[in-house]
């Protein structure tokens, strides 16, 4: 590890402005994985059978959505948004397009929409951010759009 | 197992209509499934350590919300709405209300809001669910309103 390799400046909400954009690092995604997050979270035959998935809707091993999106918040925490204090979201809107296939490269883009200072806490404030899981092919796999609770740069 | 104790029948959009109600079975959550989740897939101390989680926004361990999502994924597929072709998502509107902690005893309660069969495709239909997941204490925990994907009984 290089000083060039250091970890980006964790962020407050002073730091944040609609446009700003990130990018997370890659994760790389397989059958064995597919089937076993789906076998304890979401054992439905295509999310946990390649062969029996041919005949379902799927029509074929499909990741269960819950899957790309806990995928999504890894690369979220571990390298999609620094912010200081953490990564903590009250919910959003959460879109499936497309599924998420055995050999899948996932990442996510992010983008911030919306900036609001809290009025009653004056520490904080709430983020809507924009982010999409997309593919190795460019393909959107999620959509999310989360309010983020974000603390501003202390003292 | 007895008679009584068979599994429920198999719904088909047939038989779906608003205002039907599902409940779930319960699954009690406790600390080590929560640490073990979130060292995988939401890394924050507030959800990996008790002991540094009590500095934090959640005053104490907190179980990621998209463990609660996933726990609420496997409660609907295992007990939750028995439907024929398995429980087929577009996504919706999730919310965390408030946090899950080590402890709770998670079920989901599920209401049928709107049934729309396809113009394009006469097999299938989008069915709108409002999905709570709450604890022993009745206090909600997380609301999903998703979109499924139906199919009508063949033939």
């Amino acid at each position: 590890m290089t000083a060039s390799d250091a970890a980006p400046p964790k962020l407050y909400l002073d730091d944040l402005k609609p446009g700003d954009r990130f990018t997370s690092a890659d994760h790389a995604l397989d059958a064995a994985q597919i089937i076993e997050f789906a076998s304890r979270f979401d054992p439905q035959p295509f999310h946990t059978d390649a062969e029996a998935a041919k005949a379902t809707f799927f029509q074929g091993l499909a990741a269960s959505g819950w899957h790309t999106a806990a995928i999504t918040m890894r690369l979220l925490v571990t390298s999609g948004i620094p912010l200081a204090d953490g990564i903590i979201g009250s919910g959003g809107e959460l879109q499936w397009p497309r599924p998420t296939r055995p050999g899948d490269v996932l990442h996510v883009e992010s983008e911030v929409v919306e900036v609001v200072p809290s009025r009653s806490k004056p520490d904080r404030g709430m983020v809507q951010m924009r982010c999409e899981t997309l593919n190795q092919h460019g393909e959107v796999l999620q959509r999310f759009t989360p309010r983020l609770v974000v603390m501003k740069r202390p003292g």
